[in-house]
């Protein structure tokens, strides 16, 4: 197990980091960095705190619908990049055991691999989303071969790929790249059927990194949501990369192209879904503290939208729930949550979060945009103003309302808020997507032999 | 145990019952009243054929998550009124528990009420809302003090009361009306905080009855669904019914006054979430069946639009689901299910039910006003056409499909549809007053702290 | 021009017409057809009244937006088959003088076929809709190549047609039969490119009725707004009918196919969204009229939802208003309305009468399905519970607010209802078809040049 | 006539400004601030260059519904201040007509002080919203009485006044305060009923400023589109301010309080209504944009996307088309656009814009958050891997389509696009107010006819 600070000394491992054109030689000293990497070390060391039984409490997946809900709940406890480990892995160990008839190798590769990870102590991303190209062209028919990710040698030894993965979120500050196909691949896509192990320092791979939402710490107080949850977005470019056998997970068998992607989407949804049950609350509290503290709880539009957003967390959590308590355990042993109600509240989480970002802004008025800044509260001389003004009734002071209008802007109308709210649109293929793989999983035959009774007719299709 | 045959005659027992202006003297033999009259006998020759063990099971409450998923499930196995009387007695019982600290003699009265309504088989109807007259003014501030009802005379052996109770479904078909308050009644609002229960034949109760929705035999083919569904809705007058002692459940004490209607709001909501779960299913059904009649089930915009069905009977499932899996133990030992997530279930799907009919109507097509009656489809003559040009593919002959349209009309597009719309949005009060109960079971202040700790601020209340 | 006498007696013509599988051998002695036939001589008598001028006047095409919008204005006190044969005979027109350039002959047949009619007072109906089959197949892969309308044989003095047409508003009870194809037909395809018109008694012809919608005279005070409003939908059937040269105004001229049907739409959206607007604000008035009479038109969530009905009848209305006001004139001098404002205008109008309904439900309550009957308010014994009960204020009498309801029932939750909202929806090709045609007529140029400047960009695609 | 140059000069009057707690001595040497003077001294520049007659010209109020229409369309043309000078003295001046009457001296001031602020080519901001406090009291049960701004001393030659004024767009860099207030006053409370105008360097005056989306130069590249937009939002303190008695417009005569801002708030929405229209069209055009670079412009549930944001574009532009369409003329001879008209086009345009950057995100992928950033293009090591990655096809190059991602990340998911956002929701009052005032002008009664009509009834209100 590794503290805070080892795991800080084995991001300068040589790995070949650029921001804005300029290449990164150091990432734990570049200022668009160190607010991530400082709170993964954090993280790093709260486990290594609780001691190796912890680490592997939370590494142990959950065998029961209790378990698992028990575990959803401690999510939030977790940082981001240990739960994408996480996924990571469990992705990977269920895309094995499916694989395991056919391809028992490839199996125990990942088992190995797994148990490095967890030796190790590393954490892992997985890198999904190919350059793509045009969108209504196949791999094969790309203008370059390397928009999607290929493998453009096989050696004895190991393969050599090409490609560029994207959106890949704290590669910069991570050590492992977990590849795998975005997409089914037909016959004559081959190349294009590849899963394996990275490290982030392999020669030949460069990240390109987005950082936008990464606030700068003089910012702190005005952010007070967002300042230190901003995570570098990875742009992977794959020059040549050689992996050696033992990290290839799929090369060419095109049957289970779409194996990891399928294994991986349900995790990532679940843990997309408990986070918008924990938003949406959050939400709903932000709504319900700014009415109080401009007096207008009590009036009716703003009773009405309140009581909207209460509906809105609570279609969100009751998916979450039903999704939970009608868990399935798998051949492997793991409770997994179901299909279509995990996809239904992170969707219907998505898609409605638009409607309660504008309640937040109608209810909680301008000086959500034009509350004076922090440095206005700390000069005695512009305070006095935040404090005659701000000020709305006893107990809810200048200084209170204003920093409470900054948490407001912040999680609403910011630049992290822009990226929250595109992300919860786009994270796990975009809304039509998500509603497709509902429908995938809804029990149509139930629903046709209902509206055939109703309508007292028997099956065509039947006969 | 009665028959239905018992049951019929049951009902000639002198209540006073008029349709569109004339008095009806017998019911079993009035054409609008057959049809609801002879489902509810199948009901009580079905629990009469499963013996007294049935019966009785069918009478037990739940007291378990598990036994309350089970009898929801059973639910649509019975009749409406079976049902009705189910949750009257439950309420009363409910409340009655919840009175047994000041007013034991009330709950003893409550018991032997409901032990009497079981040993004689009989179906009750529960009556709460009153006429209300002007909608901003309270009962005394009325024009008429019997716009809402009351105890006009306190007698040593009883009460007497006067009023109206409307929206009564299945009144005329039934036994007893079970008597709650509409509203919490304040200080100086006594006489109207009255529960009793009245017979239907008791001297000044009369009913108006309101039969729409009850189909002609003769078109039992032109609306397969509907067809023997319909209930006929009462308009129960009461002038000066004397009430015995016995069955009076409150009389004045107003602190009580909402206790019943409390009490009966959450079995009712279940009920109807229950029900809106399956009739979501069955539109799904419905959808996918015409799509794949009319060949259209693979073009996008129709996949598309069932894809949304599919999220709004899963999110209505979702609601009921975490209702059922979260069910709470009551000190009576009753399972009862989660009352937020029940709403939310309810409310979401009267709520968005019409967007649901928009697009069972845009999938379908006109031949869902206009396909040929069924007369078309008995006449060689005519049939021949139907046979010809309804008919799309091998599979879908012209009979089926126009079979498909009397459904779709029937469920979406009919007097029945219509009346079935806006039962959901008023069942339980209307969406605004859902939604109102709803956001009084949300846990708002963790909600608040969730929204404190994002804003990193302490609660100004707590000061 | 005929009186509302004459035209019944126009109707005795030998047309072969079913009802419900009986043949119906004079539609003006038949109980289904009556209220049509009484509301179109009604308007036969009207135009009669005002001598050969106004109606010629009626007949007269609009040139400028004022005079369109006057034309627009008067709609609603022409009846119904008035505007069809105007909009019939106007499509044709239009449709004429696109054609004229190739081929002059089929512009002189149309315009010699509009002076007949109009010369005869004839009542004409347009038929697009085929019986279409499989929806995924073009007319030569059904399995049945009448499916769509054909021409089966060409004559020297004529053509013989196969076919059926589906959803014809009032063909028993018209003139005239004028058939265009339902959409564009390619190489390969020439037999289904037909137009032409035809006699409803024509050999040949015979007319299936579904007429649910009209109400019985005994039921009229029940049914204040539908009664006598109710049409017979005709699925008319061609078999092996003969049309002279004359009447023919397409045949084969692949090209042209769609020209008829483009022509039409914009006047039949047109004269929809027209519709829409005066409907919208009735709907905006009902609800309050309700809320008047319950005495809630101060209480916040009903004023909510007032003004949501006001935003939505003023955007139709505005969609209409904008529509007229951009006017372009053709080369015929024919003022025709913006087709991308009329079509936002009836889109909008029925993707939302849904959520308007619902409004008008919550608002007005459980009386709305089960006020007491109209024979009730007659019988003084059940009258003066409704006098007591039903009353709610000084102005506001038990009559009144009843008959009330019977209005709201009838316009938002009886068969004519369900009627009504379906069309909207269906009316014009379905909403997704509306969508796209909209979409067709925007200035996708422009706004692309303000997203490049918005960008600072130059287009990629002009290099 | 004042030059660029002769306008930032202007601006080093003495006023006290502050950003962010520290003391701004030049705001025109600030870089918070520099981007808004340079934008503002542009305009100078362009009215300057255009001549004495080209500027009175632009200050010229429309007279007729085409005058209106061509100064919607240049709009765009001029700067935010300019604009906003605009309609505060022609919003004043539209007051001073309606005080005519009784109070003719304040009409003569206003007219004084418009030609006072056209002479010396001034910049005028309105200040409107006041502190508020405790949002459910009255100005006078307030704890603090300045907390709505007003009069503390009258005296012989002018008054003083105490107080803050929010959300000033601008203040900082413009120079005539015009005060007005936020709200309707009625008895005893005439000391709050004031307007008045007030340089910025009066002594008393001081402003806070939030500045947030104001884009630093060195970022313009990633912002192509907020870049040189921003503008200060000021928090405008008075503190005993003297305002001469020829700059003071009302004091004391609660019955022409509200008469300002309901001549103001026309203005101000018919100008959002048109931003709207023009921002609607823009992102249509990006939408649109960005489905052709990343090839999918021909898929389904894209173009439905698209069609979607067609629809909205169309029926905002169609509120705002019939709102001139409809202008009325004022006595002042000023044309005034259709209230309700413009109310629905900026409410429906402001309430579904979320809808629209939910289709943008659906739409346009990943990329619109990790798209590399514009040094990665400077930079020829890493712009290689954009130039082969970011590219889909010809025509699309890889800087292309990055910078197109640049537009759409800053138009729909940045701190300016949150800023924006909310801005709409807001501007105006809120959402539930635009839709209080939309109902105030509607024809209600017109719409209770049709109703009345509709039911058969004759108005109860009317006997």
């Amino acid at each position: 197990m590794m503290t805070g600070e080892q795991y800080r000394a084995s991001l300068r491992d040589g790995r070949r980091v650029f921001f804005n054109g300029s290449e990164v030689p150091d990432v734990t000293a570049h200022p668009r960095f160190i607010p991530a990497i400082d709170r993964i070390a954090v993280g790093y060391d709260r486990l290594f705190a609780g001691g190796a039984r912890e680490a592997e409490g939370s590494f142990a997946f959950p065998r029961s619908a209790d378990e698992l809900r028990a575990k959803m709940e401690r999510l939030h406890e977790f940082e981001g990049t240990f739960l994408t480990t996480f996924e990571s892995l469990l992705a990977l160990q269920t895309a094995g055991g499916r694989m395991a008839g056919p391809y028992p190798e490839y199996r125990n590769r990942i088992e190995a691999y797994a148990e490095f990870c967890r030796d190790n102590d590393l954490r892992c991303v997985l890198t999904v989303t190919d350059a793509k190209g045009h969108r209504d062209r196949s791999p094969a028919q790309q203008d370059d071969p390397d928009l999607y990710l290929r493998v453009v040698e096989q050696r004895r030894d190991g393969i050599v790929i090409n490609g560029a993965k994207l959106h890949i979120t704290a590669a910069s500050v991570t050590h492992e790249l977990v590849v795998i196909p975005t997409k089914n691949m037909k016959r004559g896509e081959e190349q294009w059927a590849v899963a394996c192990a990275v490290p982030m320092n392999a020669p030949g791979v460069t990240i390109l990194n987005s950082a936008r939402s990464v606030v700068d710490r003089a910012e702190a107080e005005y952010f007070p949501y967002s300042y230190g949850k901003g995570m570098p977005e990875g742009f992977v470019i794959f020059e040549n990369v050689f992996v050696p056998n033992e990290r290839v997970f799929l090369c060419g068998e095109i049957e289970h192209s779409a194996t990891f992607a399928h294994s991986l989407g349900l995790w990532q949804r679940l843990g997309g879904a408990t986070h918008m049950v924990r938003t949406a609350d959050m939400l709903v509290g932000l709504a319900r503290l700014i009415a109080e503290a401009n007096g207008t709880q009590r009036i009716d539009h703003v009773r009405d939208k309140i009581a909207d957003m209460v509906m809105y967390a609570t279609i969100v959590r009751a998916g979450l729930e039903a999704a939970i308590s009608s868990a399935k355990i798998t051949p492997e042993g793991f409770a997994t949550p179901n299909e279509l109600y995990t996809n239904v509240a992170k969707y219907y989480g998505a898609a409605e979060l638009g409607r309660m970002i504008r309640h937040i802004h109608d209810i909680a008025g301008g000086s959500i945009l034009t509350a004076p800044h922090p440095g206005d509260l700390a000069n005695p001389e512009t305070r006095q103003y935040i404090d005659k003004y701000m000020r709305t009734m006893d107990g809810v002071d200048g200084e209170y309302r204003t920093r409470l209008f900054y948490a407001l802007r912040d999680i609403t109308a910011s630049e992290w808020s822009g990226h929250f709210q595109a992300a919860a649109i786009l994270g796990g293929g975009g809304l039509f997507a998500q509603r497709g793989v509902a429908t995938r999983h809804y029990d149509m035959n139930r629903a046709r032999a209902l509206a055939l009774e109703a309508a007292g007719l028997t099956d065509p299709s039947a006969s």
